[in-house]
């Protein structure tokens, strides 16, 4: 009966609704694109949820992509909290995706065939070829990583480098806000979220390759004084929605 | 010959752009009204002018209001540049306008007589009378100003009132920005940015009571190494737009 503690702090994680790249099919990874009119409308709809069912952020983390910061701004906006102090950084990024970054999603299963491409896309610990320096779709010479020295700045990750460049800013920046009694939204994107939900529900580094997260939909985590989740796996605010998205990105792999 | 020297520091000033309560001619103060769809025009097209001529922010400083917030958010789309820190503080926000808040300025006009009117929105330094708490268009219980406690939290205010409640932040969060050298943009409203101004510039009392910032045109100001401004008053990204804007200003009391 974990779920009726009471909770010490309560953390809201948004996925970024869908961008244009998502539209067209094309991995994305650090690539700085933005909302689709549907991941606009989608934010606006995870703001509403957040309104109607009171949960209300007092502090926001973002990573430093646009589809994640409109995505916040947008709920916000819904919710009527943009005041709420704000922090970004690119350890919430999404994981960078090499040399895939800007290809087609089905050219690339087309030219290195499934296993090749599924490894990629959902191994743990197998990162797609480094994108090569100043290539059209690398980051070089993009002022908002002009602070990263070469040796922290990927060229390409898998899903654990990502659990390691992301702990650092949880423990660092999102924690203290926790600590301080807030309730904290961070909205960022499908693997930094899948990263930070393995490390708050202990998942093993197989198990995790297995979540889906969907888009736009708020995961509430009631946290407890040791900031471990009073409920593995959190509650989505609109858990039908959040069932069928699922259940929708399961039926693709089967396609 | 000052404006050949090397500026230390460079500052942006952009107060936000028409909102639903300018249109409907209506006092606001700190009721938190959002855009009008011309104010976020206004807003994208302040933006772009910062991405044409180059002048790119690093940091972005607001006030807690929603109109000042969507205005920055709107720019900086614009601009690319959504990515950049934000510092959020109730003490940019607009003059507290009193009782008067929520009235129709026709009706105010009508009621109180000219001069009184104009007292009340041009002196320096005779505010308005005070907000009645828990009347309509207070603030009593809004919970981004929980944390003032009640003695530093205006009822009404006066130009100087702003003066003495913005300097302590750009003191202590707008100036060790920009000695850090960074371009930093400032989104706010018509009377904490004159507060600002009237600071910069060193102008009087008396001086200030006629300064008008046109809305949505960014104000840049190149800062010595004293910061203080190469340029009493600044320069306008669209001088032609802020003249004309200012001129209708002054024509708009003659009528």
């Amino acid at each position: 009966m974990t779920e009726t503690a009471s909770p010490a702090a309560t953390l809201v994680l948004l996925r970024h609704g869908e961008s244009e790249w998502n539209k067209a099919n094309l991995f994305t990874g650090w690539v700085d694109v933005p909302l689709s009119e549907k991941g606009r409308a989608e934010a606006a709809r995870g703001g509403q949820l957040m309104a109607e069912q009171g949960v209300l952020p007092d502090v926001l983390h973002t990573s430093l992509l646009k589809r994640a910061i409109a995505t916040s701004e947008l709920a916000l906006a819904a919710a009527d909290r943009q005041w709420i102090p704000v922090r970004r950084s690119w350890r919430l990024n999404e994981r960078h995706y090499g040399a895939l970054q800007g290809k087609d999603k089905a050219a690339t299963l087309a030219e290195y065939g499934e296993e090749q491409f599924m490894t990629w896309r959902r191994s743990y610990d197998t990162p797609p070829p480094p994108i090569e320096p100043g290539s059209e779709y690398s980051q070089d010479g993009d002022p908002r990583y002009a602070m990263l020295p070469p040796e922290v700045r990927p060229a390409t990750e898998c899903l654990a480098d990502v659990v390691v460049r992301m702990l650092p800013y949880w423990y660092d920046a999102i924690v203290p806000d926790l600590r301080s009694g807030n309730t904290v939204l961070v909205a960022a994107h499908g693997n930094s979220l899948r990263a930070l939900v393995k490390h708050l529900d202990g998942m093993g580094d197989e198990e995790v390759v297995g979540l889906n997260i969907p888009t736009g939909v708020p995961l509430r985590y009631e946290l407890d004084a040791d900031l471990r989740p009073l409920q593995k796996g959190g509650q989505y605010l609109d858990p039908a929605a959040a069932a069928a998205a699922i259940e929708a990105v399961k039926n693709q792999g089967k396609k």
